[in-house]
């Protein structure tokens, strides 16, 4: 319990995110030990065990960690700690298929899992058949996880009637993010000025999904109802929205020895981003007719994306979404003000929107 | 109830069918109607409904229902016919993820989903980036069908207690059948002549997902234990086996104007099956080498699917296989012969078997 087990002490973030790191360790030790019982290939263990363990925030299983005090629990007791790493799993799930999708070469610093699993089959095969090898295999290991995120949570203690409880805000958030995802998707290398659009997209594959239902489902955890849960809504939905906005910004401007994944992605899958939108809306003609040449070509280069953010500046997008991010982030820590979670809670509430704001990784 | 509420009348498998393809076209209604409050696009139903309701046998809900007769249970109640709807979605998530790692064209006789998807959004796009897109979005259709198969168990209505039995059989299937798919992925391309290895991935992809695990669910619901479930792999396994074997053959010498699919894939892919296992076993060093330079070509044609055909049947692999199915049907009919299951499941299990043997899609 260390430093968690008083309601009213400044909640040990850290600790919390090596309890779910070990939690995670294990259950992953107990399957590679099956798989090796069962004459099961050890590849699937080996390889979520790389991906979960070269970094990651564990934001997800912090705020459920969160939540959970937010709503007046105590300490960190297994059960908890189990569903918030069931939510990492998940998250390694989405992670994984999401690089497929992207194409992303890199990830935590590293390369993805579909390309390290095709960098490793690549004797005796065409390139062409090492990669499809490689994005197979990365469905398949996203969907393990998926499948274990479950058992975690399946097997986390809980009681009959707190799971199904839990159960219900679980499943909504896999519905909720699935969709943002295929809104992303759609909307993919084809931008427009509709920063509406951008938005929706943002409070449904990241706001609701990274933000409020993890607090959520801590807060489940805890015994309290929807009428509780709306309340973290007005604290997590602008916070999501602004982590969203930032991951958007360092897609496009980040240190990618920071943030571990290329800056040049984004822009050539002609992502659908709010700072891209605001870019279209405000640019005049030439610049638009610029913006539309570069977004979304394939070989753009470091050349090219320079162009871009010449152009992000220029039309006053970039500081347009730097804007956007401070006031959701302001309006996340006023909805702070008005309510009255534990000490411990509110601190590392406070914490967090004020990371959001500031991350650069 | 209708035909199914005395337990030892015959059951109506057909009426099961239909009971099962009632609650997943209520369920995707239901959803359909979320997506259009939510603003969520509604290409997410639209597709896995055409998907469920192309066509496919519904074996494992069928299995599942069995089960639930064979420990005792009587009549259709809603959540044993929920818990076997769940088993459909579960495997269209599989098959849709399956048919993108195969890169399959049809399915059920029309074109896959992530073929279709591409279809729909070539205007303005490249082929090369409509099909990334279709890809994309058959990945996240089948995560769809994933997260919403245990959406259906966790609503079903369940007990808590049994809920809890019928969770641990579903993980245990799960990991299982994951397994399965990466061993196959692994020998896919690389086929040898290890019959062992060729019957360890059937064992692991399809006897146990497809057979034992929906009688093992189906019993779980009707509340035994591991002690009963064990009686129903006697039968299970070997008829899942016979399954596959016959999946292997419909997949070489298959109508796909009644299989629904190609009968070139399995080979162009250069698929390691019990089939091409016994023919590399069989065969001389002339005919080895033939095989190997036509197995796992991608552009294969007719003439050169004809030509493994011929050596299939010199090497006397085609005739092997059907000699394996036939003796483990009959396997699994003697297990039947042991077990006081109730008159109505037996009957059932004995019809399955037989069908299993003998079927053509």
């Amino acid at each position: 319990m260390s430093t968690l087990d008083i309601a009213t002490a400044q909640l040990d973030l850290p600790a919390v995110r090596s309890r779910v790191d070990a939690v995670l360790a294990a259950f992953l030790d107990g399957k590679a030990r099956a798989a090796a019982v069962d004459g099961h290939p050890a590849v699937v263990t080996e390889f979520l065990r790389n991906f979960l363990f070269a970094g990651g925030k564990r934001l997800r299983p912090l705020l459920c960690v969160i939540g959970w005090h937010a709503a007046g629990g105590h300490g960190m007791p297994a059960p908890t700690l189990q569903v918030a790493a069931s939510l990492e799993m998940f998250h390694a799930f989405a992670l994984v298929h999401d690089d497929i999708m992207d194409n992303s070469a890199t990830r935590r610093g590293r390369p993805t899992v579909h390309r390290a699993f095709a960098d490793r089959h690549r004797a005796g095969r065409s390139a062409a058949a090492a990669d499809r090898l490689g994005g197979s295999a990365a469905i398949l290991i996203g969907d393990v996880a998926l499948v274990w995120s479950d058992e975690l949570l399946h097997t986390a203690g809980l009681r009959p009637g707190r799971l199904a409880d839990v159960l219900t805000v679980v499943d909504a958030m896999r519905t909720e993010v699935m969709y943002g995802q295929c809104l992303d998707l759609l909307a993919t290398g084809r931008p427009t000025a509709s920063t509406a659009h951008a938005l929706a997209i943002v409070r449904c594959k990241t706001a609701k999904y990274t933000v409020e239902r993890p607090l959520h489902i801590g807060a489940a955890l805890a015994g309290a109802g929807p009428a509780f849960r709306a309340l973290l809504s007005r604290y997590a939905l602008p916070l999501g929205d602004a982590f969203q906005l930032r991951d958007d910004l360092l897609g496009v401007y980040g240190n990618p020895a920071v943030t571990g994944k290329s800056r040049l992605d984004d822009l050539r899958d002609g992502k659908h981003t709010t700072l891209v939108a605001l870019a279209l809306e405000r640019a005049d003609r030439d610049q638009r007719r610029a913006l539309h040449a570069l977004l979304g070509n394939p070989d753009l280069d470091e050349s090219g994306a320079g162009r871009i953010r010449d152009l992000l500046a220029e039309t006053g997008a970039h500081a347009a979404v730097e804007r956007l991010i401070q006031s959701r982030c302001e309006q996340a820590e006023q909805a702070l003000d008005h309510e009255a979670f534990p000490p411990a809670a509110l601190g590392a509430l406070r914490e967090l929107a004020r990371g959001a704001a500031l991350r650069t990784a």
